[in-house]
């Protein structure tokens, strides 16, 4: 396994690969890496002939105040990771030479980061878009992979790949989870050993309204209020947000139908968690 | 030669001569071309194995009011002058396979969109971004190329090619010009007769001011004042702007010292006509 941080080398590298007919593909991450991330490069493994990873905490993505400073890094355990996984090369740059003074071009995706995430964190998803289509740029991927736990972010990317012309394949794979449930996450590691156990209620209450959903509830509101009972319980929770959405424009709906996205971002103690299941209901018989 | 209006089929084209090792050469256009299209082709033509043209009057670059419907189209004379200069594949998309319904991403560059032309035209660079963005992950050329005439658009394509990590090389050409001096455009077939004589004040009173440059002027405010007085003799006129601004960031220079673009856009009778030099200073002896 090769760990390049040139970007000029990474593109050569990508061009040599491509000429000798070799398909790519990326797994983009911020590093501090877990088993959702290596299900990616598993996944990317079976599926082509080069696996890049990317490891880079992009600033842009941050909003002042939020965790960019404490970010967890682990390069060298990262490395170890990705490279039992299978990934043939850890692209890693860094932020001055991916963000040198002067750059100013930006990629938005209009209308899709205004609802969930992108309400509470304005410019996030501008500096994700961004990021991923410079990184698109450099690595020249065939198929880019991504976890279902970021679940607005794919659709994002899925929808930038798409208008961009990239001809880039976007895979969502499913959010892998700890044994309780809680999804994985780089940042789980700021919870305190109770807050730990008061996170597993995220995922607890998306299942609760999972059943309520499969037991004939319909009503957004309600079921929204049954997650919110739940998380309330947990004296650490703080709730950001507890949404339904559709999975096509991301607009909260009234009434469960066809395909929907229930989202929540909860703040556990001073860390802000996010989780999500995609629930699909058929038509109900009158 | 080809003329390819599908977009997969065109980026399928492009994989075929990638994959033969051919090097690609990018002539974007909006059609009515002129010499300064062909001098484009014919540049193309000697560096890269394959010239890829696209024609496409891109509606998202045009503001509330501008020419779009209006915009002159004539695909046939197009072909044959593509041709015999050179071209080997027109790529010629439609606006609704382009921008197909729920289309949402754009690429802003900031800060040189907003002056000159972008003060104008508000949007109008997001537009030609965001195309040319779709046109490079369609097209994949090596070297791209664009015509000096439009001095900022060329060089807002450049920053947004090398912040995006495009890979994309911007080659950027002498303004072709009419024995008056006129810069060749395909706006100019909008003039009445009386018009396209008046139009020529525009290079006039550009070669006037690098005259006065030449003889020592170097307050921004006079030499724009001398453009100013010329262009007013011509009734037909009205100014949109006559601006000095750096090369790098576009903006007002009130000293003229080290390289300095003069840059204007005029209406003559209904018709907005843009020109502009390119003005390197020594440094003076004191």
């Amino acid at each position: 396994m090769k760990v390049v941080d040139n970007i000029s080398r990474m593109a050569t590298l990508v061009k040599i690969h491509k000429k000798e007919g070799k398909s790519v593909g990326f797994v983009p991450t911020m590093g501090y890496l877990h088993e959702g991330h290596l299900s990616l490069v598993k996944t990317a493994k079976k599926h082509t002939d080069v696996v890049i990873m990317s490891i880079f905490v992009n600033p842009i993505q941050f909003g002042p105040g939020e965790d960019l400073a404490k970010y967890p890094r682990d390069l060298k355990h990262d490395e170890e990771l990705a490279g039992s996984a299978g990934v043939d090369i850890i692209f890693y740059p860094s932020a001055k030479d991916m963000y040198p003074p002067g750059y100013c071009t930006y990629v938005n995706v209009e209308g899709l980061t205004d609802n969930l995430c992108g309400r509470s964190r304005p410019g996030h998803f501008r500096g994700v878009t961004t990021v991923v289509a410079k990184l698109f740029g450099i690595v020249k991927p065939d198929i880019a992979y991504f976890g279902q736990k970021d679940a607005q972010q794919a659709i994002i990317i899925k929808k930038m790949a798409e208008d961009l012309n990239t001809g880039v394949e976007i895979k969502v794979l499913p959010t892998v989870r700890e044994v309780d449930g809680l999804a994985m996450s780089s940042r789980n590691m700021y919870l305190s050993a109770s807050e730990r156990e008061d996170a597993s209620i995220l995922y607890q209450s998306l299942e609760q309204a999972e059943y309520l959903i499969d037991k004939g509830e319909r009503d957004a509101k309600k079921v929204i209020k049954a997650i919110e009972t739940m998380i309330k319980e947990k004296t650490s929770s703080k709730i950001d947000y507890i949404s339904i959405v559709d999975t096509k424009e991301l607009k909260d709906v009234d009434t469960i139908s066809g395909e929907v996205l229930i989202a929540l971002a909860v703040f556990i103690g001073k860390t802000r968690l996010i989780d999500n299941i995609i629930k699909k209901v058929t038509a109900d018989v009158k």
